[in-house]
């Protein structure tokens, strides 16, 4: 089953339920791309699996969670800036 | 030119330039989806004027900024859940 660059994205309003979360997606074998987003590659299959687990994590409590596979032509179209911190004040 | 549904995502340490971000975003007809996240319908010109927009209004900032074109056949394979705050809450 062809796997898809798959993004996860979101805004959980309780710290604890948000770091289950990204445990969730960690499980998941995708990486954080931002501080509330995760992207890997899964089949169709693993991304139900993994919404269903989001779902579940969330339960009653306030937030959004969206999952937005990617195929490579989309890919390689991403346009991407980042400026990072300044090693003296990285301690 | 074809339009693709765009997401942009972005990390932005300063409060004032993070809402500088959002209001370029808007600017481009985006509308907001999470609450660190944008998408709307961008050809490629758009998409890349948009990416040069947000870089210069991240100028030395500490931040990362992602814009990502998703085609029809993707958009489609999202999956999405919310649980919104409940009425009582939500003064």
């Amino acid at each position: 089953m062809e796997e898809l660059r798959t993004f996860v994205l979101y805004d959980i309003v309780e710290d604890k339920t948000r770091a289950s979360i990204a445990d969730v997606c960690l499980d998941f074998g995708l990486v954080r791309v931002q501080y509330s987003a995760f992207a890997g590659m899964l089949n169709r299959n693993k991304r139900e699996e993994l919404f269903l687990r989001l779902r579940d994590t969330l339960g009653d409590e306030v937030g959004k969670i969206l999952v937005q596979p990617v195929c490579e032509k989309d890919v390689v179209q991403m346009l991407l800036h980042e400026n990072d911190k300044p090693p003296e004040e990285d301690v």
